[in-house]
């Protein structure tokens, strides 16, 4: 079955100031919305990073796929590849987005497609993504209640405020947490660290703690602790954590903590490929990763890291950056097909306020994405969200992500250092 | 798109009287052919072996499958696990084809089925296999001459002889190479080898390369060769080799092989599942993987395996036990699929002078089988061809493949011994 066209949308999306190591959040995020039109006039979608290099790539390859056949998932690499460009330097890293780094750049516009190009084979098929997957292994997905450090929106008034408010406190941090698990029914918490000092933030897991006796917590500082703070912490915390995500930085320093506390590290910040996922193999550096289908290279891809996950003993669950809803449709189908699925996943979705599909927002209930049997990804874009929001990208002065930019916004002096704390 | 019925049929087909480490090739090998029919009247193809171990347990799960959806892998997966004996012992094991290992009793049947719902899923499409399987990187795929020892066939003398007679010396070995690569226009020749004095053995590749200088050459003694031995080979062999498969036990030998020689070795003997690849990685004991599907689980679960040896810096090519053109076209489809495919596979197909489907043999010209824009595998079967070697199976004495107890009809007082040399 042949592509007949091929849509490349940026869009701009309203997003809190959520605080982290970096710096804080752009008040909007950006998204490239992928459209790819078959001969039977199905359209399979895609979503991914909207920044500039990964939007230029997407661009540079669009073309090039029409009058492929929307099964040729090779011929789909070849051209992202002959459409790549020679070298990755130059372009703005922000490490916080592992799909902004230039060695994932040809995985990351390889993915965008390959979603759209399988969910136009399950759309051709009539049959739900998940089912082309190789079949659901669980009917529902479970997620994770993402919490954030934050300001409240009077800092940047762009737009109305969102609904939660601000969180630099271990009880602003449990409020947070309730009224989130209230609306979306979430079993288990992370809570992104790295901002504050990490006595606070570690006081903010055991008021969650205390709060939420039966939830599993996970806190993640993106590698913004020293050795000797993430040992402190690891105290503080002993038998509180489900499992310790990317507390310090390098594969070398992650093998070295896991080895002095024995606790499970989970990461998306030290293995986002396969070469840093043999290294660490071979370092015991983390025990369990977070996938992540937008930069891994796709979602066929991620099942053959699932397998050799599941080959090294290592705990699978996904990571998340901000993101709508055909993300989230690609990572439940993906993760509803995966035995080897260890955790709930990691989402940033309650806290975006648009969406670009027909009837709104996806529903999480009991924490849980629940699959349907509509076809492919089982959402449908509303065209005039879309014209909306890329009128959005047109008006927003940003084009590559950068938290550390906008911090400086609000604190001129504040300079990216790795570890702060 | 559910499946309506499941057929499976053993058959027994004609085989030399080829030599190796455990003893000689019975008359008959045993296969199992395998139709998935879907409620289109679509029917899908699968091949395995036919040893009473995996018909037993492909026999136990085929009317669980009626019902289920031809993409539901996970479901087959569930299917043949639940049917699976609760412990392996009591097989018979034979090393040589690793598919009979108890250990990987469950990755064969669900493979043999896999193949079949592939299949049957591409047939429904109107697309080939490997256009489902991510489309073509490679129209043809090579595969090299797979020479044996062998003795003429009066020894055994149940159907008329084949066409290659007798090869116990460098000289037969060369005739018998130069037979089949005018045949069949291989590039690479393999030699199975642990038959002889290892001496005689590497005489016969020293004649292979002075008769086919341009050709890549191996040699395969199937884990029978001490270490002492493996080494007095290499270097008498020193620039000779594409690679040394499996010439010595264990994986501690072989990457104590390796450290000494620096050669790369190749393996389907001591990587076979997913848990030795890892203590293989740890050890450096293998440089390429030859995967086969009948025994890794299916061609999902091997195009898995490539990413893998991709990312671990494996070499990855295809080992064979004898077997007919549904697996034939399954290996072909597979591996054109694969970007990290290194060398021209293993394929006893030369060997074998029954075939069951329309048409006849699969061709093999300059080497390589073409793949077609045909459906599917792109074969179909001969109803009638099948039923003949169907009661050739019920004829015939053998239900497990045993190489040691045929070589005690000729020689009473053989035993299985590793190394043997």
């Amino acid at each position: 079955m042949k592509i007949v066209a091929v849509r490349v949308t940026p869009i701009a999306i309203k997003d809190p100031a959520l605080l982290n190591a970096a710096g804080v959040h752009e008040p909007f995020g950006l998204r490239s919305i992928i459209e790819v039109v078959g001969a039977n006039g199905q359209v399979g979608l895609g979503e991914t990073y909207g920044d500039a290099p990964v939007l230029d790539l997407l661009n540079r390859t669009r073309d090039s796929l029409v009058g492929l056949s929307a099964f040729d998932l090779n011929g789909l690499w070849a051209r992202v590849l002959s459409a790549a460009p020679q070298t990755n330097t130059g372009h703005v890293e922000m490490e916080l987005a592992p799909g902004s780094l230039g060695s994932n750049l040809v995985n990351s516009a390889f993915s965008a497609f390959e979603v759209a190009f399988l969910d136009l084979q399950a759309r051709t098929l009539g049959i739900p993504l998940v089912e082309l997957l190789g079949g659901a292994v669980r009917d529902k997905v479970a997620y994770s209640a993402y919490l954030f450090y934050k300001w409240d929106a009077s800092v940047d008034p762009e737009y109305a405020p969102d609904p939660y408010g601000e969180a630099v406190n271990p009880q602003q941090i449990v409020a947070q947490a309730k009224q989130m698990i209230d609306q979306y029914g979430f079993e288990s918490i992370k809570l992104k660290a790295g901002v504050f000092d990490p006595e606070e933030e570690a006081d903010a897991i055991l008021a969650l703690k205390a709060a939420f006796p039966k939830h599993q917590l996970r806190i993640d500082p993106n590698s913004n602790w020293t050795m000797a703070t993430s040992l402190r912490v690891a105290e503080k915390l002993a038998g509180c954590l489900e499992y310790y995500e990317d507390p310090t930085p390098t594969l070398e320093g992650m093998a070295e903590l896991h080895k002095a506390t024995g606790l499970p590290l989970a990461t998306n910040m030290v293995v986002t490929n396969w070469a840093e996922l043999k290294r660490s193999i071979e370092l015991n550096s983390v025990q369990i990763l977070l996938s992540d289908h937008h930069y891994w290279g796709g979602l066929r891809a991620t099942q053959a890291l699932a397998r050799t996950c599941q080959a090294f003993g290592l705990g699978l669950s996904m990571h998340s950056n901000s993101h709508l809803g055909i993300s989230l449709m690609a990572m439940t189908h993906l993760a509803a097909s995966v035995q080897h699925l260890s955790y709930a996943c990691d989402t940033h979705y309650p806290w975006q306020s648009d969406e670009i599909l027909l009837g709104g927002k996806v529903p999480i209930t009991g924490g849980c994405v629940h699959l349907t049997d509509k076809p492919g990804l089982g959402v449908e874009l509303d065209r005039d969200k879309l014209a909306e929001l890329h009128e959005a990208y047109q008006h927003c002065r940003i084009r590559t992500r950068n938290d550390v930019a906008q911090m400086r916004c609000f604190r001129p002096d504040w300079t990216q250092v790795k570890p702060r704390f």
